[in-house]
């Protein structure tokens, strides 16, 4: 299977989340309503529903890992990974901030990656040795000489464990701004050349496999807050850098303690 | 000169101000640039000015309060009060969540307000007596029978000075999500009836003048964290409820310090 033929599937896959989530974005509904009927949950089931009857029919040998509806074929050398809705609350709220992030792992390592907004028809792609595009359109990150200069972001306060938020609070001094919310549209916006670093903590596979080729295919390096590659039992603690030059600079300040 | 002609106006304002906006909206630059070069500050200025021209032209004797060029005619019982960017954090990294603000103030009370996003195409229109519009069509905040059942939204934790950010976490403990990030367009989606609370503090009257109509013409209300009514001179410490009838509970919960 050609990298080209993986491209053209995953944008399918793309397509028909897509379809099947922009009925429910913004859709009236009682918030009191049982979780299983909230239209995050539907809408979610329904995408990852629909890709992966298109992975089934296209790539039966293939194996998936879904937020939502979990493994199958877990020996196979390559997996789809697939996070219906990255940043269900914004999607919740109907910000049009939230993604479908797409990615294909050979194994254990992404390949191709896709950041996916239904609402605003914007779509990051990336792929080994292909860079990365929006909507066909290559990008870059861009270059942070200093963290006094860079543009902060994540996704809020309440995600990070224990201590972890008081070492995001000392880069966050150092830094120009922070800004907060926005998920995995955070990670394409740094691809782009518009944020300079990403923090986060926690996340799991299928908020991950995706960013990897968009931020790199751009120019950009992911990592753990040690500074080592994100593995595929990695712990989900992040950093993204849209000029990996400032890299010693973010684990340093994330080591520091505050109170020491 | 009637609501209807006021309203026709201030639609032409929102059109001048997302024509110049537009253009600079995830432009390339320099981080490191020197401020008065920064198209955030090159598109604010823009805007207003835009704005600032058709009043003078079509209302002489009004007064205009705005955020970049500060006030003209402030003896006039009428005042147009502009805030071009809110959410210039949001707007210098590339989201699409930022907003124009306007309103028009009668004897010191805002009678009408436009919350504008010039790249998703979206605008909310309150007025007195005319109810709250998104593109047209009405809108309306959403009944929310208890805290655990709020959606809470603010941009970021920064901007509660002092203990503020203690009481507004006590708030956020009882509501069941907090959502981060957002500026003027959380108010605007709390009045389409998607999110249930908002609360912020610190915030200017170019950044409240024009929620107001906004919000309380889909059926929420706003008031200061004690539950007064915003004045002209309120300190900026604003709750905006989708439903009035929480709003003991949001008080009670923002004057309950955590440590006691």
């Amino acid at each position: 299977m050609s990298l080209t033929d993986d491209l053209a599937l995953a944008q399918a896959l793309a397509d028909a989340a897509g379809a099947a989530i922009r009925p429910f974005f913004r859709a009236p509904y009682e918030i009191e309503a049982k979780t299983d009927a909230s239209p995050v949950t539907e809408a979610d089931r329904a995408a990852e529903q629909a890709m992966r009857r298109l992975i089934e029919a296209e790539r039966p040998r293939d194996g998936i890992i879904g937020e939502e509806f979990g493994a199958v074929r877990e020996a196979a050398s390559r997996q789809w990974v697939l996070d219906p809705i990255d940043g269900t609350r914004s999607f919740i709220a109907g910000r049009p901030i939230f993604g479908t992030l797409i990615a294909l792992m050979q194994d254990g390592w992404p390949v191709l990656g896709i950041i996916d907004q239904p609402i605003s028809g914007e779509r990051w792609v990336g792929a080994v040795g292909h860079g990365t595009r929006l909507n066909g359109e290559p990008v870059t990150t861009r270059s942070c000489r200093a963290l006094d200069q860079a543009i902060l972001a994540t996704t809020g306060p309440q995600y990070f464990p224990g201590h972890s938020a008081e070492h995001f609070s000392v880069l966050g001094g150092q830094c120009r701004d922070t800004i907060w919310g926005g998920d995995c549209y955070n990670y394409a916006l740094l691809a782009t050349g518009h944020v300079d670093i990403v923090v986060e903590a926690g996340l799991k596979l299928h908020d991950i496999a995706a960013l990897i080729p968009v931020v790199e295919g751009a120019g950009g390096q992911m990592c753990d807050w040690r500074g080592e590659p994100l593995t595929q039992d990695c712990e989900g603690d992040v950093i993204a850098l849209g000029d990996p030059a400032r890299l010693d600079d973010v684990i340093e300040a994330l080591s520091h303690h505050p109170s020491h």
